[in-house]
């Protein structure tokens, strides 16, 4: 009876279910400079289309996380309408760059499915790919969300947890087409640190703080056409759980790969997600603060110009990354100041 | 002897008077950026160029309201800069598109004027024509406005009450060249309702609500270009009538047609303005809501593969559309909830 | 060890010293459009492109601030991270206007060093020049601030005091090649005062007010890729002097110019920045006004369809500008309503 959408339950998906979203998006210079605005960005390989050309570009690339929150906000109105949580991503490629004027669809599969013991709410997996108008895979990944059921009497035909992958192996990381590195004008890149110059262990503390509003946010989230209520509405979370409204975890992804900038200004694309989490909520108002660490050193097949550094990018709130706070003492349990811990992978020029 | 503009007051038009505006508008990639960031707009028509190219347009056109609002904006220092109140919209058909790149300018015929028996303030009726660099009508609209008198005593060498269309007539709706929906996708749109699918009466509660910051409603008064003091300056506004900034009327036309996807997805063009009244005021903090009912299903001449559905789209204010909040008992004054009454016209696919 | 940028302090600086800075910059209709909506211009020849070309332009220029802002912004992480105070600019020129799609990046200079009594800190003089992917000068500037030592007891190797020029000569402006306002529509531009009109002395009313967001002066100063850490981080802020996020003074320059539009609607392009000091600070809720007075009225070489005009601006906070506040009855001391004190040279048609 009713035109709109309420989305789907957990009772609504089945194990193999081809979703194709809607609203495709055709991304432009308009996309890039509100980025820009949005998080400060400052990658050359992303700023600059002269940049770009030095590196064998036919121009510059839209940030790659722009991309992504392009590609996750079409799965919204058919995956997490109905989420409780956003629980995790895993086996994020990037694929071909995406260029203003590329028009960008997405399509998903439920790969999994766990009702919680509670009945009440399910987990599902879903992996999505979004490609560009030719079907060439922009980025590829999975994530997982806890949806509540319509119904708890509603029983599932089957269940699956899938196998994620624990990070994406070397030889599935996407390096764009004629990339060459050997003109990599570091000056210009703004940072004298290639991939040779960081060691596994090493953290960086990325120092600066960026205090987040609630215009900024939602402007964000509407861009990528994300249409979760919670972040929009405060006539209804007034009343919620945290009275206040829930920032897109993307909007703190895209802070803290901004601040990265400074300690990481080389690591001028991202090649995969191996994993990663929202571990506490944020607010307009809080101060998101991020830090790095080296997970590992990747060496490319067949390149010498260029490597890969996998990272783990921790974002705080409302304090300062000088003390690398992560876990409590029992390593379980982040520290309340962590809201992300993101594990993926970056290309960076080699010596 | 001062070079600022004071703009008009009552007086100063004159029954027939012609008004070329200032500030030909290019728009750009940019202003599609923005409109999506501020509205979240998700119509796959104005979203995605291939989506717009697989129903016979070279691209994706601007967002109909995006295009109004430009050609409103031109209007505001010429005819409304001394204004009252914005009271009411008739006779609006929309034209050509409006693509990336084209130029827009106004021009505007003062069609009525009226003095109220107060002798301080009187109604100027105007038609505004919004044209591209080629000339082609863009948006073509009636609005009347209350404007200050400068001088009291001041007389009108003539007066009249214009008569206003009751609605844009079938054959006027214009219907843009090679538009062909064969080939409309419903997925990629995101909704499987079509014109067939719509009944005379049906009322669309469009659930989802959207809390309005500052910062947005002004950066999207200024990219219109549109200078009503009311909505930016607070140093006097704290000292006015609402203690506030007033939001622009057409934020809330554009964010209740954003909200009105949700239910009408494939509700692709709109095609006309056959009235609309901004009942009450808005601040920021404020959270839009809207509903939507049918008022007229059009058949269009010589075509089968698309219709134009006659809609009441109603916003309210920090209460939810479920009840569909209109009108009191009475039938005359309007709930307090409503801050717009608009009667507009869509275009859709037919089965 | 540390792989972050510190930014330089007084005593890294050397005289004669030159820095390329990082971060070059395409600028794009997406720039475009967040400038108007930031800031409300409505210069024509920057509005619409058939409006640039009817003045013999190939398509609408890029707002000249707009385009100083991208080549200061540049130069923050290289010259002002450690700053104190923004002193002052002068000897500003503005070169070959820049489109959308053009690459900027910028280059400075060290031409003054004077160490502080105090010991802790000094004054840097840099002209910068920012140029376009063909070297062209898009704008050419000196700025000096007031720069931490590290280390007190450093010292520097060679201290000057630079000259500074007093106002670019008339020679010196550069007129875009093409420029021909014979076709200069006053009624499209929006003011019907040409060059010949002004006189030295007038002083203009800017009349208008507009109220500044943290998420407005946020986005803008991350859109220049400004890094200073006091515009973004409320969290450190909060205990700083001010307790406040302190606006980028450039945000202060293009609303005033912004603002400057209903009274100086045909001073159509920015020549020169002659000097200009940021008198006061500025925070979020602040409404800056605005007034202009002509200091000069310059003839250019050669030409009689357009002239110079040479005002002050003096931009204003919670203080109307019709009593055109300025400095106290000793003549030093600014008004404390007082921001911003520029001194530039635009061009204007002529009759």
């Amino acid at each position: 009876m009713t035109k709109t959408n309420a989305g789907n339950f957990f009772e609504d998906f089945r194990l193999g279910q081809e979703i194709r979203h809607a609203t495709p998006r055709t991304v432009t210079a308009g996309d890039v400079a509100l980025y820009t605005a949005l998080y400060g960005s400052r990658f050359a390989f992303n700023s600059s289309a002269e940049f770009a050309r030095s590196l064998g570009l036919p121009q510059a690339p839209l940030d790659d996380f722009a991309a992504f929150h392009v590609v996750f906000g079409k799965t919204v109105p058919d995956v997490s309408l109905n989420a409780v949580a956003n629980l995790g991503y895993a086996g994020g490629r990037f694929g071909v760059p995406v260029y203003a004027g590329d028009t960008l669809s997405t399509v998903s599969t439920v790969i999994g499915l766990k009702e919680n013991s509670n009945r009440k709410t399910g987990v599902v997996y879903v992996r999505s790919v979004g490609s560009n108008q030719r079907g060439e895979m922009v980025v590829d990944y999975v994530r997982w969300v806890m949806v509540k059921k319509r119904d708890e009497s509603a029983t599932i035909a089957e269940e699956k947890v899938p196998e994620l992958p624990g990070s994406v192996a070397a030889a599935d990381l996407v390096v764009p087409d004629n990339l060459a590195c050997a003109g990599y004008d570091d000056v210009l890149a703004g940072s004298p640190h290639r991939w040779d110059d960081y060691a596994v262990g090493e953290r960086i503390d990325h120092v600066d703080g960026m205090t987040i509003e609630e215009a900024e946010h939602m402007m964000a989230t509407r861009l990528w056409q994300n249409t979760a209520k919670v972040h929009f509405n405060q006539h209804t979370e007034g009343q919620g759980r945290f009275g206040r409204r829930l920032i897109y975890g993307g909007h703190i992804i895209s802070l803290a790969r901004g601040l990265s900038f400074n300690g990481l200004g080389n690591a001028f694309k991202v090649a995969a997600i191996n994993g990663g989490r929202h571990v506490n909520p944020t607010f307009a108002g809080d101060t998101i603060y991020a830090w790095s660490e080296v997970l590992e050193k990747v060496e490319l097949p067949g390149r010498s110009d260029v490597g890969a550094l996998r990272l783990r990018l921790v974002a705080l709130k409302n304090q300062a990354a000088s003390g690398f706070p992560f876990k409590k003492e029992d390593g379980k349990e982040y520290d309340p100041s962590v809201v992300l811990d993101f594990d993926y992978t970056v290309l960076m020029p080699r010596r």
